[in-house]
């Protein structure tokens, strides 16, 4: 039985690389996207989300329009930077490719919550951008934390380095309040945060194996990605046209849990001051009781490349 | 030329390891003990003060009593749990061993700020405790950041998990809002925290051989530190005796820098929510302007271990 999944995401290069990664594997049916501001402004996202969807072939798939903005804190600048001004690599992607497309009326977070309360114990939330959607859902109806089978999440840090503060990653960070709340509630997460997204690179060789032959889904990758790997440069100093492996993890991890280690930690995610949007495990299992969550620490970068090529090029 | 030291302290049974470290050790010339709250209340732990420098046989040194609670928040419980009644492993110090001795008249913070002023570039301060002196000594003048040699404190954790929260270690957590105002000032400080003082163990089998042969300090240690061993025991589960390393290591670390591995970052300490009391370095080098802290990341214990036995035994 392959997992359902509703992909809560705001596409972005590694989520359109993790969306296409998902689409191209047997053990994962995607039973709707539902997008969120983040890497661009929640329009552009949800736009992406679209025009991924055409791309794919797959237009059968909803899409819910979901959160704008955070829950409490004033939005943090969008992520351009990273992504590109379309958030897709600056491959023009500005409008819809195929206006016939259309996000269906609910929102996102009560996309969820019907999704998840119509079939109970059936579906798994991966969520890759920030947790806005999901806190939104857990306050429209509480018992989807009873009803959800998994949450599996790009976000967050244990013992790395944050990329946009000293502690916290840019998924949390964007919504800290929405993570507090998510990690909080009485439902199983593992979070494939930067203790392993940031342990694994994929480099321009990689991504010219997967474009090779003409593939049409490595083609596509290999395009968008170009804009990443610059800012991967530009950031972090990296080489061969490296870029850290983020949201492919969550998708991966459904896939094969076998290519990760996680230990379980209560998680706690501060809403202000200079350790704001960090997860804070108790790796000493001594001060807090809040639920525990499977954080993910370490991978074996090479059955992750390994699978994700050979899904791409499926 | 030794470095000339103001030890600002709570003792305390490792308190009392490191002072003696001190004493017997050549390289350090101990200027004068200022006391703190901490490991017990500030009477008690000034108390011990004048006790270990009456059992040292330096009556010569002065003692100047600190502060009895923290700038700001309420004062969390003191140390007895860990270090006894009379925070000197119950041995029952519940009263100066030499009523002729007694403190000097200024607060801790005045003589911090006096013995810097009038040796401007000559004085190391050795914090092991909560940092409120310094930071009222900063207050009284701020002045003294430029005039002190270094600061040089075990407290703190950059990597290692707290020991009083997920995040915190004890003695930043006990006074978070002098840590951040310790941590602002522009002078050099050197932290050693929970990633070296809980990288080496002592055990029983090394403090008998800190006693042999009728070693007067090296009994003392082996009496004072049964209590604490079995705190280490009832808290940690350690076995063999095993102590961790925590104040002794500022002291070697004077000693010996080689002994250690440093990282040079910014340090920023929150003062409320579920990070309070934590050390958050800015290990990327990229978020934050503070001063950059010389954290202690590795440490040779086998060295520090010899070192310490050495000039016990001397």
């Amino acid at each position: 039985m392959p997992h359902k999944i509703i992909f809560d995401t705001d596409p972005g290069v590694d989520d359109a690389m993790a969306l296409l990664f998902a689409l191209k594997s047997p053990e994962i049916e995607v039973l709707g996207l539902t997008t969120v501001f983040g890497n661009s402004n929640v329009e552009a996202t949800t736009r992406n989300a679209l025009n991924l969807l055409d791309f794919a072939g797959r237009p059968d798939i909803p899409v819910a329009k979901g959160a704008g903005v955070p829950l409490v804190i004033p939005p943090h600048p969008t992520g351009e930077f990273v992504h590109g001004d379309d958030a897709m690599g600056n491959i023009g992607w500005h409008a819809q490719t195929n206006p016939n497309m259309h996000v269906v009326e609910q929102h996102a977070a009560q996309f969820i919550v019907e999704q998840v309360m119509s079939n109970p114990g059936q579906i798994t939330l991966v969520p890759v951008g920030p947790l806005t959607n999901l806190a939104l859902a857990l306050q429209l109806e509480p018992r989807i934390a009873k009803h959800v089978k998994e949450v599996v999440m790009m976000g967050g840090s244990v013992l790395h380095a944050g990329n946009v503060s000293p502690l916290a990653e840019a998924n949390v960070h964007n919504d800290p309040h929405a993570a507090a709340l998510v990690f909080r509630a009485e439902w199983p997460i593992t979070m494939a945060g930067l203790d392993v997204t940031e342990a694994v690179q994929m480099n321009a060789a990689y991504f010219d194996e997967l474009a090779a032959g003409g593939n049409r889904f490595g083609g596509f990758i290999r395009r968008v990605v170009a804009f990443y790997q610059q800012f991967h440069v530009d950031w972090y100093g990296m080489p061969d046209g490296e870029v850290h492996t983020h949201d492919p993890s969550a998708i991966a991890y459904l896939i094969d849990p076998s290519i990760y280690v996680g230990q379980q930690w209560p998680v706690t995610v501060p809403t202000d001051g200079p350790a704001i949007g960090a997860t804070i495990a108790d790796r000493r299992l001594r001060f807090w009781q809040s639920p525990k969550v499977n954080c993910l620490m370490q991978v074996d970068g090479d059955r992750l490349r390994a699978l994700y090529k050979m899904r791409i090029r499926a």
